[in-house]
């Protein structure tokens, strides 16, 4: 019975007959309507809840959840302007115009965890720079960025200093004889580690990607890796590719 | 309290003290090891199925959650073979080999949902074709893959036939003189709804990627929508990107 419930508001969200910000049904008006009882109800909202649809708001009622994803584009590193027209308008379209944003950095020496020393191919006991960002957007956080670099290489750079590097960390490695030719990027969804969702402020069914993206120089040298925690409901990730030969085509 | 008995067994996960499909301690071992009721314990052991890290198979005990992931390369659509030797490497240590594909394929003509007509660039009314692929690794449904063109340039063609293309639906495509040249892909993180999950065979803690490609002829008009649902606990999504020109850097 519950489902139904469940169900019937879900059509009502995917449709737009609910639009984000709007409020849900009350438990009396659910009650009333469906002639069940409060704890059908309460599972009703609580699966939608758990699905990361919908916002409890006590004592005012339930909400459907607002999305105002921005672009994730991880290719902007490499090259500012997109390709093409549709990702110009699509860019556009999901802009953060008029928020505000607002970044801590902090710096620090460390051992990396195993599978950021492997990309790094950095032995045991080998130390790594990490500099630690979290982004705001009007006061919400929106992702939180580790980008960790060789210590050996950027050990009396400005990657040390715990302050936004304007023309870019990249910049300031190929200047230091490192320059990144080209990238590999691993995106793995999950839910989030309670310390991620205590720091984003995730609230239940909000799931994150977890985006790895190592950077190599021209002889094949990685030189960083950068792992940044993108909260599902506050992103989309984007990406253009271009046909790149005649081939036999992959369905 | 019970929060304490979470966060030791998913540090113990985290760093492979306790390795994929290994067993945890029994609910009988935790209550005598904290001294604290079944309640607790239970309380502790779902909150990690909540995360996804850990799977109850009852009457045997809980499990930490095997993940073989598969990698997802939206980029082999147009590329076969990957740019770098890093990508290559990454590719076959995530290959699927040895594991058993197998493939549903249904066709049918609809009238698309608003997002997919309006990335089609159809009009209120006008209907499109869609393939709907379920695929298979050793019997576990790995992904649902929904790829939706315009009917009226591929009514008469290879794409009707609920059969498997060899040479791909995009070759298909480009005889009938629509060539893609380029795509966008978006990439949204959010957890299944109920359908999703049903059909996915989802667990408790099991996020999706919702992948929406549109691929693009030379002179823009988009001709092919694809919109695959990837269990994020069953997928790696990873992409190569290569460095373009001089510019300003962007951290």
């Amino acid at each position: 019975m519950y489902q139904q419930i469940s169900d019937g508001l879900r059509q009502k969200i995917a449709d737009g007959t609910l639009p984000a910000g709007a409020q849900l049904p009350t438990e009396a008006d659910l009650i009333a309507q469906f002639g069940v009882g409060r704890g059908t109800v309460r599972q009703a909202l609580s699966a939608l809840v758990n699905e990361g649809l919908v916002v409890p708001m006590r004592p005012r009622g339930y909400f459907v959840k607002e999305r105002q994803p921005m672009v994730f584009r991880p290719q902007a590193e490499f090259r500012k302007r997109p390709y093409s027209a549709e990702m110009d308008a699509f860019v556009t379209e999901h802009s953060a115009e008029g928020r505000k944003p607002r970044q801590l950095i902090e710096v620090a020496i460390v051992e990396p965890a195993p599978d950021i020393a492997k990309r790094l191919h950095l032995e045991a006991g080998e130390l790594a720079a990490v500099r630690r960002r979290i982004r705001w957007l009007d006061g919400e956080p929106f992702n939180v960025n580790d980008s960790y670099f060789p210590l050996d290489i950027v050990r009396d750079s400005e990657i040390m200093r715990p302050e936004d590097i304007t023309r870019g960390a990249n910049e300031v490695l190929a200047e230091l004889g490192y320059r990144q030719v080209r990238a590999l990027d691993e995106l793995y969804v999950r839910m989030p580690t309670p310390d991620e969702a205590h720091r984003l402020e995730l609230g239940p069914g909000s799931p994150v990607a977890y985006h790895v993206c190592t950077g190599f120089t021209a002889d094949g040298r990685p030189v960083r890796v950068a792992v940044t925690v993108l909260p599902g409901d506050r992103h989309v990730i984007s990406y253009e590719r271009q046909w790149e030969q005649p081939q036999d085509g992959a369905e």
